[in-house]
Parts: C-alpha cells; sequence; structure tokens
C-alpha cells in the first residue's frame, strides 16, 4: 500500500523529520514539515463547532501568511483541544520556537496541528525542548518523509503516504502527501489530518481552490463512524520550487494537470483512511445514481454508509439489500422505493424495490473481497454520489469501549 | 419489568389471542387485540421512505374507519415489506379473514401490522388458516393480553408490557399497552411496534392529538442505532366501555388526566425498548439544556445518542466526556463550546468546555448503573430536549453481522 519513496519523488526544495518528544510513550510523536523557501498555502479544517486551539491558530496564521508560509508542525498523543486558558498560547509558543529555529521565518508562517486525547493538559515543554532537534535533522530524504508520517500516527495500523507527479509545460511537478485517521486516540477521538507538500508555483488562493474541489470528492467522501472530529485538517503548501511556470488561472491545462494530481493524491490517502478503519475488514463503495440531484444522492449515501445496520451486515457479509433500502429511505430525500435497483459487487439483487433472485453464496463471496461496490440507483434523475465507508466490526466497539485508565 | 397483569387492569370489552401459524419456526407469531364494540381509533407509522405494505393498509383502514375501529391484527416473523405485488393484497386478505371470523365486522374496521425479514415473500396462507383459531380462543384474561404482548416479539430478549389507570369523572379508565424492539429480524430490521387498549370514551381526533403528544417525548424519543423501520406503528384503540364520560376537548381536565396517563404508558414501554436494545447493557439519558431552542437541544442530543464513539465509551461505562462535546458539535447547531458544563451520572466532569476536576473511579462506577442520566448544559438558552439511548456493544455487531443463511 505504500511502497518505499525515491528522492525523485520528493518536491524540491522541502525538509521533513520526526521525533519522540514524550508526549506519547516511546512512539515518534512530534514532526515537521518545511519548505526551505516561502510557500503558497491552504488548508481546510473541521466544521465542528468544537474547534481545538491549534486550529484556531492555524486558521489565524494561514490569514496572516497564505503567501508566504514556510511549514507545519504536528504533535501526536494529545489534541490539545478543550484546554482553553492554556490551549491556545500553546500552540503559539510551539510555531514561535519553530520559527526561531528554522530562522529567517515569523511564527505566523507555520502551521500547527494536533492529534490525539482532547481535555488532557499539553505538556508544551516537552513539545518546545524537541524543536531545536526537529530543525536539526530535517532532511529531504524520503526516510524523513516517512518518519514524518509515522509521527503524526496515532491508533493507526500503519503510515500512509502517497506520491503523484504532473507536467505542467514540460516540467515536472511533485506532489506527495501523508494522512492519519481514522484511529481513536487513547482512544479518543478520531481525527483526521492530511498534508501535502508539492513543488507547483501556484497562488494560495488557486491552490485553496484546488484543494477544496479535490478534498469534496474524497476526503469529505469518507466516513468510518460518522464522527467529525475537533482537530480535522488537510493542508497543502507550494513552494514553486520545481521551475515549472505558475499556475494561470483556474481555466488553464496548467491548472487542470496539478488539480488532478492532487486529487488522485487526496483520493489515495482518503482510501487508505477508510481501509485503516477502526475495526475495518473492507472498504465499502456506496454509489447512488438516479437521484434528483447530486445533494439528494449524497444525503442518501451518506444515511446508508453511516447507517450501524448497514455496516454490521458488511462485517457479515450479508448481502442484505433490505437494510440498504431501508437506511436509504429514512435519509429524508423523496424517492420511489418501487423503481430502485441494488446491485452488490455487480449482482442485481433489487430491481423495481423488491428482490431479485440472485445467488445468495456468490453475493456472499462478493462481499468478502477488501473492496466492495455497491450501487443504488433510484432510477428518477441525473444525481449521482459515491461514498466510502468500512464495516462496523465488534473490533471496533473492543476498541472504542475500552476503559481509558 | 413485567409484573403480571391482574384482571382488573384490562380495560373492559377488549379481547385478546396469540398463535403459532408457521412463520416463525417454533414461537407465537400472530397476535389479535380487539375491541368487542366498535371504537375510536388512532396510530402513528414510520417516516420512511420505504413502507411496508401492511402500513399503507392500515393507513386507508384509519382514514375509512377511525371512528369504528374493532381491533388490529399482528404477524411477525416476516415485515411484508418490498414484495409489492404480492404484499398489499396479502395485508387486505388478512384483515378480510378476521373481519368474517369476528362476525359483524367489515376488513376496513381492522390495522394489520407485520414485523421480521424484509424482502422475502410472506406466506400469508399460514396466517389466514390460523385466524379462525385466533377468533375462537380471544380472551379478556391477562394472560391472553401478555400472550399477545409475546407474540409480537422478534430478537426482543422479554415480552414488554404496561399497564396504567386515570380517573376520568370519578370513573376508572384503563390503558394497556405492549411493544416489541429494538431486536432484529432474522436479523433484518429494528421494527417498533406499539399498541395501547384503552376503555376510555374519547374521539378518533382527539385520540390522535393524544397520541402524537404521548409518542414525541417517548417513542420519538428513544434510539438503538438511529435506524428507522419500514413497519414502525403505535396505534391506540379506545372504546369507551368504562363508562367514564366521553373525553370533550383537549382544554378539559378529562383530556389531561387521559393524555398523561397515555404519555405514561408510552414512557414505560420506550425505555422497555432502549433497555432491550440489542446487546445494550444500560440505558443512557441525554438531556440537553441550556440551548437556543428546543429543536437545537434535540437536534444535539439526538447527535449525542447516536454517536457511535459516544454509545461504544458507555459501553466501557468511560467518562469520556470529550466524545460527547464533539459529538455535540457536529450537530449542525450554533452553541458556544466554552460556556457548556456536562455531568455524568451527577458527577460535574465538565465546566466552560474544558475538564473538571472529578474522580474517574467514581464516575465509571457511576457509569457501571443500568440506568445513567447524562446533562449537557449549553448555558445559552431556555431549550431543552431529553433523548434515551443504549451503548453500543459487541453483542449489538455480533447479533447484526452473522451472516442470514
Amino acid at each position: 500500500m505504500n511502497p518505499p519513496l525515491s528522492p525523485s519523488q520528493i518536491p524540491k526544495g522541502f525538509t521533513f523529520a520526526a521525533v519522540h518528544s514524550g508526549i506519547k510513550r516511546s512512539r515518534l510523536d512530534l514532526g515537521i514539515l518545511i519548505s526551505e523557501a516561502p510557500a503558497s498555502a491552504a488548508a481546510v479544517f473541521t466544521t465542528n463547532r468544537v474547534v481545538a486551539a491549534p486550529v484556531i491558530a492555524s486558521r489565524e496564521h494561514l490569514k496572516e501568511s497564505a503567501g508566504k508560509m514556510r511549514g507545519l508542525i504536528v504533535n501526536s498523543g494529545n489534541a490539545n483541544c478543550c484546554t482553553r486558558a492554556d490551549g491556545y498560547p500553546a500552540s503559539i509558543a510551539t510555531t514561535r520556537r519553530l520559527a526561531s529555529e528554522i530562522g529567517g521565518a515569523d511564527s505566523s508562517q507555520f502551521l500547527v496541528c494536533s492529534t490525539g486525547v482532547i481535555g488532557a493538559p499539553l505538556r508544551v515543554e516537552k513539545i518546545l525542548d524537541a524543536i531545536p532537534q526537529l530543525a536539526r535533522t530535517r532532511s529531504s530524504e524520503p526516510g524523513a518523509f516517512e518518519e514524518f508520517a509515522r509521527s503524526i500516527m496515532t491508533t493507526d495500523t500503519r503510515p500512509k503516504w502517497t506520491a503523484e507527479r504532473c507536467r505542467i509545460a514540460g516540467r515536472q511537478v511533485r506532489i506527495v502527501g501523508c494522512a492519519k485517521g481514522s484511529g481513536m486516540i487513547e482512544p479518543n477521538l478520531a481525527t483526521m489530518l492530511a498534508f501535502f507538500a508539492t513543488d507547483a508555483a501556484i497562488s494560495p488562493g488557486l491552490l485553496s481552490g484546488a484543494l477544496r474541489a479535490a478534498a469534496a470528492p474524497t476526503f469529505n467522501s469518507i466516513t468510518v463512524d460518522g464522527d467529525t472530529s475537533t482537530n480535522d485538517t488537510v493542508a497543502v503548501i507550494a513552494n514553486g520550487q520545481s521551475g515549472a511556470r505558475r499556475v494561470a488561472n483556474t481555466k488553464s491545462a496548467d491548472y487542470r494537470s496539478f488539480s488532478a494530481a492532487l486529487t488522485r493524491a487526496c483520493q489515495s490517502l482518503a482510501l487508505a483512511i477508510v481501509e485503516d478503519g477502526e475495526g475495518a475488514q473492507r472498504v465499502i463503495e456506496i454509489e447512488v445514481r438516479g437521484a434528483s440531484s447530486d445533494r439528494s444522492a449524497d444525503r442518501i449515501a451518506r444515511t446508508i454508509a453511516n447507517s450501524p445496520l448497514v455496516k454490521t451486515a458488511f462485517a457479515g457479509a450479508d448481502p442484505n439489500w433490505g437494510r440498504i433500502l431501508a437506511a436509504g429511505g429514512r435519509a429524508g430525500v423523496p424517492f420511489d422505493p418501487q423503481r430502485t435497483a441494488i446491485t452488490i459487487g455487480g449482482i442485481v439483487v433489487c430491481r423495481r424495490g423488491r428482490e431479485y433472485p440472485f445467488n445468495e453464496r456468490a453475493a456472499h463471496k462478493k462481499m468478502l473481497a477488501k473492496y466492495v461496490p455497491i450501487v443504488v440507483d433510484l432510477r428518477s434523475g441525473h444525481g449521482v454520489a459515491r461514498i466510502w465507508t468500512c464495516d462496523l466490526t465488534g473490533e471496533y466497539v473492543h476498541i472504542n469501549a475500552s476503559y481509558r485508565t
């Protein structure tokens, strides 16, 4: 899933480092991703009303310095959320120390992210003490990026990274990205974090548009348990060091090429997150088509993807189309069940809202695969949506029910 | 939980019967609740877009005969849903046979309900063949009502019934009720069914208003897994045989008295359903107060009550208030987390949006109880809501993931 990266895949002008600062017992828990030159940056953050301090700090920094960012710092093991009086100063102190150690930079040129248990005080001095070592050991080697990817993990069972390329007017542009989720934190909250570095030359505004467009059908179309964390962050930093010409506007071929590569990178990591969903045995792709609008299709697909009854049926590889249809029916979107057709792994199991004779054993076998595509065709319009989810297993409950102390 | 009923608790003029018709392997699977005289009736049905045939038939019958209903018939083991061409005629044939066996009645004077696996053809001849025996053996004995309560069970671990009384102008009025849910069906869909018989004299319109008002804070405020079935039905039949004067209007003391008794009966059965939730170890009461409106409070309470992260923490008796606050934060309702206070079993665990020092061991112990009250106080208005849910355990997954064949 994560083939080793080669030096040629790393975007030019970036360095990375990771360290064990002592927030977690023994694993890497602090990492940096640095552009050696000022860079464009864009990010999308959690929509939860409860927002962690680092998200507040990062939003401010992005506003102040989106066109001249220098990188980001991430700790795992503590979300620095619901730690109000101390939380925000801790995030600011972190970016200040990083700026002074990197040199020639201001604290507002760095994003700061945290993931881990919420409500527990963050021992920020451990982070501050570890920053000099991070700055000193940073490197553009693929191994350094892989360590960075490891340092943001919580209960992820494996690191997740990806690399993409595109050509802009004959010059090669690189993107690397890594993500964490949907592991729980000690166990507490599923935070999704994803970071991309690219040597494309692009303005913060265009970069933000490309990131939003890329996140919608990827990170915003996956669900493990329907819970949105207080710390979710997807960020991209573009430093222009590829030497490729600057992306001009959203209509240009350059933008389309870059945007497509960024979307592929997001897609790869989004699926890796679902695959590594807590207790998950398989990824289920829910495609709803024939809806009255894309929005209706999306609501129905999400309701199906989050239904505990549907997700437990997936755990049992049970081709239980009745649960799928009934979950769709409670999405609050009008449709005619009597026109609806459902296929599971390519096998038609329901047509015109009633059972279509199928081989249960064959369908069961299809559902034992690592990747199961489900199509729900409402046959009453042109609206389409795709959502990726995973099955709900006893292991998920086990991971999340264990008493913390 | 279900104390045996005494004959004096059974409303006058009602009879009950149950039988094993052969839809289920060996247990009671068909029951009737009959008023010996024409009666007022009211019902609320599923809001799912996918609606079972008996729900369609019952809605029609209620429209035609709400003031002169004679009773209802319920089968378990098959939901008669997504069985389109054959489903509706099967429901109609059932009420026809019942009408002819009861005598002096029309088919439209009966409601018909089904619960069980969906999408499987209903062998209606088994039902039709069993109806004569049902009609013949019907009785006003408490034991007959208890058997009726058993006949509507699917994977419920126990029958659920309740009895209430109220006084109307010095005369006693009785209500008995029974419910099933949220068991799965072979396993397929959690259907919630609840039926009430009362000897109050009340018009169908007033009865409908009283039922709707009683269902909102009870049956509509519980959740086991957020899934709404295709067959959910709550019905009440009032035959006036108590001899108490007719309830005049919604402003009268009689209406308030009756309405309060009906609400208590609904409350008792609603909690019994959550208690018997699949795999549930405990009932959690989520009270949200201090919201900008009751509606906002309701949305936040429901989001918390359906969060898999919150429900698994309950399974582990983990006083994980961070998950509660974060679930509230994604309800799509504005509030200020920094004003929010949370108590678990009376212990303050969060104040002003951050941890309030508490004894983890004591809170853990409180959460091991059968009934755990949680209060989330947003401190920014007067909106209040209460939702009852249960914990999400490995047993829930086990019940619902087992492959059907």
